[in-house]
């Protein structure tokens, strides 16, 4: 199937119009039409080749929110004119420990998990993702929505920011009468302060931005600490059970490990291009604390977390980008000047 | 009471013969004979200032066995002629969270726990260790001995060095089916070893050092890796569940991380003088591993771990010294050329 798309053809050519082929549905696929998909810096990454291994012509996109329009003769769970999602993933092993496990996002197969773009296929291109008018899915990687309609563009980011906070907070268990930090306040931040709050965790922002304070506030925080005021962090000293660290740029992690109660865990979820300062040993050894990374999340994590946001009626703050804006976009992202994440309306690209 | 010991008397002065105060017993107090005391890396850094904080004279030694003489009237647990052991805290606030859950190595009191050397005590003197003839504690600090006459020296060390690798294994949850890494094979990792396969984890010790692959094998471990050699090294990758890092030289950590299963964690028991090399977020992100640190153990563990190596005849490797060796020793300690602790004899101070 001839589907309209916008793809990189280089790592120095701007994104534009493009052709690529979907799949007919095979007997487990399902065939969507792409509504909306959130704008993601791994896309910038990928698409500009700063991480190894981009083939080209390369289509970004993981935060796919589109409706069934044909379905495969054994999908059982969808049918044609449900909404659903697609995220970061399409395919894995299925039969390691972490598949069986419903942590796809870990999968021990030869390859690991198969990118919704720029996925190992053995074919001359690679997966293509999200910024285009369909996409063709293994029903295992296809999430459902029940969010409204008019929440549909702001649910896209779930699929990705969402889930990459959602996950650790799951995972080292942010709730009633924990105290949860989120570092950074951009595309995952302001989705882990409102997971955080929405499980119940006593929620602290950590802005290096005296402007985002108020906004911070707004998102759920209970607190917020403007993270370059040594005062202000003093008075948190040794007091959280857990800090999803959602800044990819290098920097000192000390200043965030001192605030730790003893066994709490820092959770990294963005790699820095060059390393941070080596982290303090005595740090981790005088209250037994650590620190961890985290991947996205697994399929069924990640439909747990869309019903609890449709359930509590939380979506991303987005701003709607035309397909034709994405490069502009790329550029506003890269100066943080979006709250808080980009989304096209693949209406634009009809 | 007048006893007689081993003090530095600056940081750059040998040890030598100094005569120090010891309490008479309080009501809870257990004063005793010091029969044994085993020679740890921290005596050596504090005797000579590298850590921040001695106080001359300083009288360093915290693996103490030895015999009571008397006790306080309130003391129920110990009476004369018990053989007993202190290890690296004589004190701690006894009220914070971590003390009443029996881990008062993580003492949130306003000065933490009370070193058994060179802690804080409020008087011109920091508290003197076990390079003496006698000291006086009391009895919440004070472990029971169960080993056989014969093995009491080598029990020594099971004060410090033992309880610094018990205490991860055991809250890491090393024991049948699981693969564990002890790194270093000095006076920690040779405990480390020991302990990890008597609690019947798969056990694999790594060194840099060809010449200690059978020395390894034969303290316990299943498989010995020369962590130099990258195909061995790699052979074990994502097979871990845990690794405990003993060794305190800045040295490479992402080669170990590598060798964590998903979810493993590495715990560092030593802290380099100069940072490690920054960590790789990508190898703890992509498998959810952490990197972790573990300070001590706290009394009932330490008693745990105790009545364990009785039952199971585990001790130290040992080598035997005269309290006027010690200077020699250090020096030794400093080419690793021991196996794999040093204990001193306090017999030679009378």
């Amino acid at each position: 199937m001839q589907t309209k798309a916008y793809a990189a053809k280089g790592p120095t050519t701007p994104l534009g119009p493009h052709t690529i082929e979907r799949r007919e549905p095979g007997p487990k696929d399902v065939a969507i039409e792409i509504l909306y998909c959130g704008v993601c810096h791994s896309d910038l990454h990928t698409a500009r080749s700063e991480w190894p291994g981009t083939k080209y012509p390369c289509v970004p996109g993981h935060e796919i929110v589109g409706r069934v329009t044909a379905v495969g003769g054994q999908v059982d769970r969808f049918k044609a004119g449900d909404l659903v999602g697609v995220g970061c993933m399409v395919d894995s092993c299925r039969t390691c420990a972490s598949c069986e496990e419903g942590l796809e996002q870990y999968c021990d197969g030869p390859v690991g998990f198969t990118g919704t773009y720029n996925g190992p296929l053995g074919a001359p291109e690679n997966t293509h993702g999200g910024y285009s008018a369909a996409i063709t899915v293994d029903e295992h990687f296809v999430l459902k929505i029940t969010h409204a309609e008019k929440d549909l563009a702001a649910a896209a980011p779930l699929l990705c920011a969402g889930i990459t906070t959602w996950s650790p907070l799951r995972h080292w268990g942010a709730g009633p009468g924990k105290k949860v930090g989120i570092v950074g306040i951009g595309g995952l931040g302001h989705m882990g302060v409102k997971l955080a709050h929405a499980l119940g965790a006593h929620t602290v922002a950590f802005t290096t931005s005296p402007a985002k304070v108020a906004d911070a506030k707004a998102l759920g925080a209970d607190e917020v600490v403007v993270s370059k005021d040594a005062e202000q962090m003093a008075k948190h000293a040794g007091s959280f059970d857990l800090i999803v660290n959602t800044v990819a740029a290098p920097h000192d992690l000390d200043a965030f490990t001192a605030l730790l109660k003893r066994d709490g865990t820092m959770t990294l979820v963005g790699a820095p291009s060059t390393p941070h300062p080596s982290p303090a040993v005595f740090n981790l050894v005088f209250k037994r604390r650590a620190i961890a990374g985290s991947l996205i999340g697994g399929i069924p994590e990640t439909q747990e977390m869309l019903d609890f946001c449709a359930k509590h009626g939380i979506t991303s703050d987005v701003e709607m980008i035309a397909m034709q804006d994405i490069e502009k976009a790329y550029e506003r992202m890269l100066k943080s000047d979006v709250k808080y994440r980009f989304v096209i309306d693949m209406e634009s690209l009809k």
